[in-house]
């Protein structure tokens, strides 16, 4: 037996132990202090009325010997991918329903899709960046190439004239905050066609944006359909993160030297998943529905406001930041030439405030800073002023 | 961009969808007849009302901001992975908490077992047998060799004198419903801790096992906890093949060249994966609590039941059959030699059955054929006497 090697490739994550253990040594030297955690990259509020009724009618029919379901259609049921074809016609973007393929999560569906590639292939991972796309390349035995983020681009890199065959593209991103333009986003489907690389594109964000001419779907840019799958999740759009659900949109279009990356990505979701859970499916198609919309729509206005908050906060001070317009997250540099742990430890002894240590997220993240609007709105707008403030400290 | 060419050594599958063709001819061309479906994996019986009151109650704690679950733990909830160790406690099988990773399915965790192992790695898969251990092995790239069943040893091939470095084994088995007895699983086990080999043991039938004497689990086995990794599921022994809940066990012994299997399988479901949805873990916790137990229990002896029944109509007519004491499965020979498809459509023609032609689980299954017990008891009674009938005119 010969286990993979590639595993041998992946340096241990040490970023949320890391801040777990910060946080439990402070507490237990000032028992008596209130922290305020915006490190959080989880929903807070709880699940929407139109959503939680969905699964209170779910389990009654699970009871009953005429309603029960067993395992049910691979892609996932008709009416829950109709609701998803349906949110995306919303907004002017085609996709049929046999392109939606439902699952738990954007986490299995990345990884998934690792299945589908030769080892070969050169993975473009964004740096600063969501450490799953790095980590499932590597352990897939691809090579690795950063694609760099920084301040210059405001950490929205577009083709560097490199190599790459998969394209991890996430907007808005995680953990910057920063959205790609239509022309941004156009530059990399060009890229991508002229070379045959095939674009992931990370939608988890997407409900985050307000601006209107911002793409929320890569499917809004010309020629996407040909090179680039889309990865959505209901995790951070309708409070899902303990329910699970996300979904992947092959479009038919998409070829690899004529072989329909649909048709692979079917053969490998119907060998190796089982399908979303029933009430869970439920509990999406009420969640895209009318009244679970509006509904969730504000949740994640009181995330963004937070967000915001806390943006506004830095105003002024000097630091670099971005995100938190159309995003939950607020990515700023760490003032006063401190790194990333540095600051981590500032913020959380003199404003007792714990974030996330930018160098988390890839070397491009050193010295800088991730803060999120998942907080409750009184105890973020009060660290607001305490995250200003010691800023202007440390300047 | 290379695809993954190993997707080219999968042969498409037409079992179920020949199937489904076939039967919705024949109901074309006779309307009124009604056909007995005993073809079917699925369970067909409600969830226990423990189960579903525990999907309420999670429901509501979604519904709530003090009781609302967002991200839980990568490995399970602790009290759903209790619930787990305590169904083995009771049969005497010590595993830790440690040592259970809940999930989605037994498909879901086999698929991803594939990323532990390097591609030079032999596949040693059952013939008949679940085709899905087949599909994942060639897709990883694996050279796949059959273990062979036969009528001579009763569909339970013991090892070869052949090498294999991943071994399946699934007891009570698929399609067959044989069962392995400590004996012959001691065997394997002897056979894998010889020649560093794996042992992938899938348990989702042990529910089924009356028989005090067999082994429900390979963990019961000296030495298993050295070799061996078990995959459980709660699909068919709590009727959760709608909402989704399985588990592996790995062992904390069980180590490759010093690598211990459980640091790389957690490593490998925290990249890939984001945990069953909470309450699906509650439902899971209920179905293994006292009163879930004997709720479940009472499906699991129903099901048996109506393969008893059948196995019994086989008694006598000179036809070879195994399974249907200690599993939902009956396999049979197919009478007057007809071939798997040949059978399919005698019975269905004569005797208004639906079963599953034994071929569609491999050549080994050729001139075999498939029924379950996952039937109506009435309708299955009647439809034995039809089966029994329909042999003996073969014969």
């Amino acid at each position: 037996m010969e286990l993979n090697r590639n595993f041998q490739r992946l340096a241990p994550s040490y970023l949320f132990s890391g801040v777990g253990r910060k946080v439990a040594a402070f507490a237990e030297k000032h028992p008596d202090v209130e922290l305020t955690r915006l490190g959080i990259g989880d929903v807070t509020l709880p699940l929407a009325s139109p959503v939680v009724q969905a699964l209170h009618r779910a389990a009654d029919e699970m009871a009953r010997p005429e309603t029960f379901r067993g395992y049910g259609p691979e892609q996932g049921y008709p009416f829950a991918r109709r609701a998803v074809r349906d949110q995306y016609a919303r907004r002017g973007v085609l996709v049929e329903e046999e392109e939606i393929f439902l699952s738990d999560g954007a986490k299995s569906d990345l990884g998934g899709w690792m299945d589908l590639f030769g080892p070969d292939n050169v993975a473009r991972v964004p740096d600063p960046g969501y450490p799953v796309y790095g980590d499932i390349s590597l352990m897939a035995g691809h090579p690795v190439r950063f694609v760099q983020g920084t301040r210059e681009n405001g950490f929205l890199p577009g083709p560097d004239g490199q190599d790459g065959d998969i394209i991890y593209l996430c907007s808005p991103g995680n953990p910057t905050g920063a959205v790609y333009t239509r022309a941004q986003l156009t530059a990399w489907v060009e890229y991508a066609l002229e070379r045959g690389a095939v674009i992931l594109f990370d939608a988890a964000y997407e409900a985050f944006i307000r601006d209107d001419t911002l793409p929320r779907s890569i499917f809004e840019i010309e020629g996407a359909r040909r090179c680039a799958v889309e990865i959505g999740s209901l995790s951070k759009s309708a409070g899902f993160t303990g329910l699970r659900f996300g979904y992947t949109v092959v479009p038919r279009q998409l070829e690899c030297r004529g072989v329909r990356l649909r048709d692979l990505w079917l053969r490998r979701q119907s060998t190796k998943y089982n399908g979303v859970p029933y009430p869970v499916q439920r509990a999406a198609q009420a969640a895209l529905s009318d009244a679970g919309r509006a509904a969730c729509m504000q949740a994640v206005a009181y995330y963004r406001a937070n967000a915001q908050t806390l943006r506004r906060a830095l105003k002024g001070t000097g630091v670099f930041c971005c995100g938190g317009e159309n995003s939950p997250y607020v990515w700023m540099q760490c003032p006063g030439g401190m790194d990333s742990w540095q600051f981590f430890d500032y913020l959380l002894e003199r404003a007792r405030i714990v974030g996330t240590p930018g160098a988390g997220f890839g070397p491009g993240g050193e010295g800088y800073f991730r803060l999120t609007g998942f907080g409750d709105k009184e105890a973020t707008c009060a660290a607001a002023q305490r995250l200003r403030d010691a800023v202007l400290a440390a300047g």
